[in-house]
C-alpha cells in the first residue's frame, strides 16, 4: 500500500506467502533483472534533426558521403610551391619565388602555380593547381613583401630558406575518411563528438531510437499531491504526500525516458483500472511505452493493486533478495492500439521504490533506448561504518564515497538506513553493497560500492 | 580559418608570437581553468516546479514544515492494542481481544481502543487512541475472524500469541525528520531522491540556480551548415561543414546549459560584430549568459575574430600547454542590458574545440549552475598502445577504456590521433593523458585516463 510502508514490515514478510501469481522463493537481483530485460524491447526508429538527436541512439549505419578532407589542402600556413623550385634552398642560399596570389581557407585559387611562382596560403585552403608542396612561414623570409594582409605587387618575392620535398605539409583528400566508409554504426550513443561527425558530413537528420514515454502512477488512499495542502497547513491525519511519482519522473528523465505523470490512483478497482487504461492509450493519444506503478505490489488486505494488475495485464509478483525493497511486480499491459506495454510495479516505500527503479527501471529504459545496458561503475572502498545484514538479503546501504588522504576511496553511510528515511537518499552518491551471504561488513573492510553519482559533493 | 585548421599547424606555433593581448608563455591546463573559473559567476536563482527543478541546483535551504512521520503510526500490519492486555500472552496461553474495527493507511480511527479491545491495522496507519503497541499478524491467530477484508462482527476476537511491550512496532512522530530541521541545503543537485524528499514535504516549488543560456557561434568563410548542400551533392571546393556548433550544442545540453545556436559568422568585422551583438542582447530578448565561439583565436592573417573580440569585450588570448588544442581565448562581453557575459573562444579544429570545451567549458558551466566543479573521474589503465609526446604539451589521446580479463582497465587509442581526425572522437570513452614532461607512454605502462563516458560500448 502506501509510501509509508516499511521495507522490513510484515507486508514484505507476508509477501512470501501464497498470492495470485506469487513466486514463493526470493529472486536474486540479477535474475529479476534478466527476466525484465528479456521482456522489454527496443523502441522503433524515428528521424530527428541533429539537435534533437543528441543523447539518443543511432538507428542506422552512417556512410561517409564524400572524402575528408574533400580536397588536397594545406596543413600549415605558408606558401604553395613547386617543390622542384625549392631544391637546395637554405638560409645562406635562399630561393626567391614570385608571390602571385594569396589564399584563405574557404576559397579556391583560380590560377595555377608556375615555375618560380608561389601562392601565400592559409591552413585548410585547397592546394592550387601546379603546386605540390607547402613551405611553412617559418622556413621563409617575407621581408620582401608588404605588410601581411595587404595586396602584393606583382614583383613581390618571398625567400624560401629551406627546400620542400614533394607533398610536404599537404593533407591528402580522403586522408581522414574515405567516401563510402562506415563512420558511425547503428547503436552508438550520439553525444557531442558523434553529432559533430554527422554535421561534418553535412548530415542534418538521422534515424534514432525513439525515447520511451513512461507513465508514472502512484497508488494509495493515503496519498496527497504536493500543493494539495496550502503551505504552513499540516497534513490531514493519516495522509502523506506522494513523493514517488516526482522522484521517479526525475529518474526517468535522467535515464533518457519521457516521464508522463499519471497522478495518484485510489485503492479501488475502478480508480486503478481507469488510471491504467488512460496510461496505456493509443500512441497518438500520448499512450505510454512503459508503465511504472508504486505501492500495492506486496501482499496486504487492502491492496487492490495486485488484483487489477493481474487482471489488466500478465503480471508476475516477485520478492527480490534485496534490502531495502523486495516486493516487485513485472509484466505488461495491452495498449489501446494493441501494443505490449511493459509494466514495473515498485514497492510503495520511497527508498525501496527509488532503489528498485535504479536497479531494474534504469536498465530497462536503457535497453528500450537501444543503449548499452551497463551497470553503474562499481568501485572498491573502505567501509568507514559497518553495514549489518539481518535477514540474508543483499543490502544496499546509502553511502557517500570520497577519496581520503590515504588515496583510497572511503564509504560513509548517510545516516539511519531504515527504508522509511527518505532523506538518507539525498546525500548519497552510491550504494555500498553487503552481499546476501554475509551478515555484516565491518569497519575497515573493503566494500563494493555502486556509484550512482560522481558529481555530488565529496563531503 | 576555421574547422579544417590543424592542431599542430603553424598557426598555433605562430600564436606564441606577438598579437593583441597575447600571452607569450604557454599556460598549464589547470592555470587556464583557474583563471576561467575565477571570472564566471553563479546564475541567479529562479522559482521552479519540482518537475522543472530536476537536474538543477537548489538555491535555498529547505526546512521540514512538519514532522516525518507526521503522526505515531504502525510499522507493521497487525493489531493495535493496549500492551498491558497482552501481558503473558503465549502460544499455549493466548489472549483474546475483541476486534472493534479495521484501519487502512490513509484513514484515522474515530474511536478509541479500550481494555480488551484491538483494531486491525495496516502499515502506515496512525495509531488509534488508547492503543500503545502493535501486535504483528505473525503473532496472532485470526481464525476466529471472518475472511480478511470483510467487516467483523462485534463479537469477533483475535487471539494474541505473544506479549507486546509498550510501544512495540510503532514509528514515532518525527522519528525520521523533525519539523524545523534543515533537510536539504543550498547547493545540492536535485536528482530523483532530492526531488522525492521535497515532494514528501509537500513542497511543490523551489528556488534553483537558473540554467545558463549559451550562445554558440562558429566563424569562418569556409563553413557551410549541414543541409546547405542537398544530399548526394559534393562540397563546393574549399568549403567544409560547420560541425563545431552542433557538437558544442550537444555538450552544452549534456552539461546542463541551454544551447542557443548563433549560426556561422563570416570572417569580416561587420559580420562577426553583428553576430556577437545579437548573441548578447537583453535577457528578455533571449540574450545569452555565456558566448562560445570557435575558430579565429590563434594568430593568422585572415583572423578578424581576435580583433573583434578584443574590441567588443575584454578578451585574453592564451596558448595552453595541451594537445590537441592550444589556442584559447577567454574574456567577457557587455550585454545589451549591461550584463557581464563570459566568452570562451575555442580553436577552430573540431577535435581541439570539443576537447577544450570538455576541459574548460564544462567546469565553467557547472560553476554557473552552482554545481560542484569536479573533474571527470580519472582511472588508471594499462596502455595497450603507446602515446607519443612530440613538443612538451600534455597530450590527451582519445581512448577506449575497458576492463580486460586480467581484471585491470586497459586503454586502446581510437585510431589516428591527428587533430583533424574527428571520427576518432566518436568511439572514445576517455582521454588517456601523457604528461607534458614525458615524451611518451609506452605499451604496458600505466596511464591516467580522464573518463568522459562510462556508458559507451566496452568494445
Amino acid at each position: 500500500m502506501g509510501q509509508a510502508e516499511q521495507g522490513g514490515g510484515s507486508r514484505e514478510r507476508s509477501a512470501e506467502t501464497a498470492a495470485p501469481g506469487w513466486a514463493a522463493d526470493m529472486l536474486p537481483v540479477e535474475e529479476a533483472l534478466a527476466r525484465i530485460l528479456e521482456l522489454v524491447e527496443e523502441m522503433p526508429a524515428v528521424r530527428r534533426s541533429l539537435r534533437e538527436a543528441a543523447g539518443q541512439v543511432l538507428a542506422e549505419d552512417i556512410v561517409a558521403p564524400f572524402d575528408i578532407p574533400p580536397h588536397d589542402n594545406t596543413a600549415m600556413d605558408g606558401y604553395a610551391v613547386r617543390s622542384a623550385d625549392t631544391e637546395g634552398a637554405a638560409a645562406e642560399s635562399p630561393v626567391g619565388l614570385r608571390v602571385i596570389g594569396e589564399l584563405a581557407a574557404g576559397y579556391l585559387y583560380a590560377g595555377s602555380v608556375g615555375a618560380g611562382e608561389a601562392v601565400r596560403i592559409m591552413t585548410g585552403a585547397p592546394m592550387p593547381d601546379g603546386a605540390d608542396a607547402i613551405v611553412p612561414f617559418e622556413e621563409t623570409d617575407e621581408s620582401g613583401l608588404r605588410a601581411p594582409g595587404q595586396a602584393h605587387a606583382a614583383h613581390a618575392a618571398v625567400q624560401v630558406l629551406q627546400g620542400a620535398r614533394l607533398g610536404a605539409n599537404i593533407r591528402r583528400r580522403g586522408e581522414d575518411v574515405r567516401q563510402g566508409a562506415t563512420i558511425l554504426t547503428r547503436g552508438l550513443l550520439l553525444r557531442g563528438a558523434e553529432i559533430a561527425v554527422l554535421a561534418s558530413m553535412g548530415i542534418a537528420e538521422v534515424l534514432v531510437v525513439r525515447r520511451p514515454r513512461v507513465a508514472i502512477l502512484s497508488t494509495g488512499d493515503e496519498l496527497l499531491a504536493p500543493g494539495d495542502v496550502p503551505p504552513g497547513e499540516g497534513l490531514p491525519p493519516g495522509k502523506i504526500f506522494d513523493s514517488n511519482s516526482y522522484g521517479l519522473a526525475a529518474l526517468v528523465e535522467e535515464y533518457g525516458g519521457e516521464p508522463a505523470p499519471a497522478g495518484i490512483a485510489r485503492d479501488t478497482v475502478e480508480a486503478l483500472t481507469a488510471k491504467i487504461h488512460a496510461a496505456v492509450g493509443p500512441l497518438e493519444a500520448g499512450g505510454a511505452d512503459m508503465v511504472v506503478t508504486s505501492a500495492g505490489v506486496s501482499r496486504g488486505d487492502f491492496d487492490v493493486v495486485k488484483e487489477v494488475l493481474a487482471r489488466e495485464g500478465a503480471v508476475r509478483f516477485w520478492t527480490v533478495r534485496m534490502k531495502p525493497g523486495k516486493p516487485l511486480a513485472f509484466g505488461h499491459f495491452r495498449s489501446g492500439d494493441g501494443r505490449r506495454v511493459p509494466h514495473i510495479g515498485l514497492p510503495g516505500n520511497p527508498v525501496s521504490s527509488l532503489l528498485a527503479f535504479e536497479l531494474f527501471g534504469r536498465p530497462a529504459l536503457l535497453k528500450m533506448q537501444g543503449r548499452v545496458v551497463q551497470s553503474r561503475p562499481m568501485i572498491t572502498a573502505v567501509a568507514d561504518e559497518a553495514i549489518v545484514n539481518t535477514d540474508g538479503r543483499r543490502v544496499y546501504a546509502r553511502a557517500i564515497v570520497s577519496r581520503e588522504d590515504d588515496g583510497r576511496w572511503h564509504a560513509r553511510l548517510t545516516g539511519p538506513q531504515g527504508s522509511g528515511v527518505l532523506t538518507s537518499m539525498a546525500y548519497a552518491n552510491g550504494y555500498a553493497v553487503c552481499p546476501a551471504e554475509r551478515d555484516r561488513v565491518s569497519v575497515g573492510e573493503e566494500v563494493e560500492v555502486l556509484m550512482v553519482d560522481w558529481e555530488q559533493p565529496e563531503d
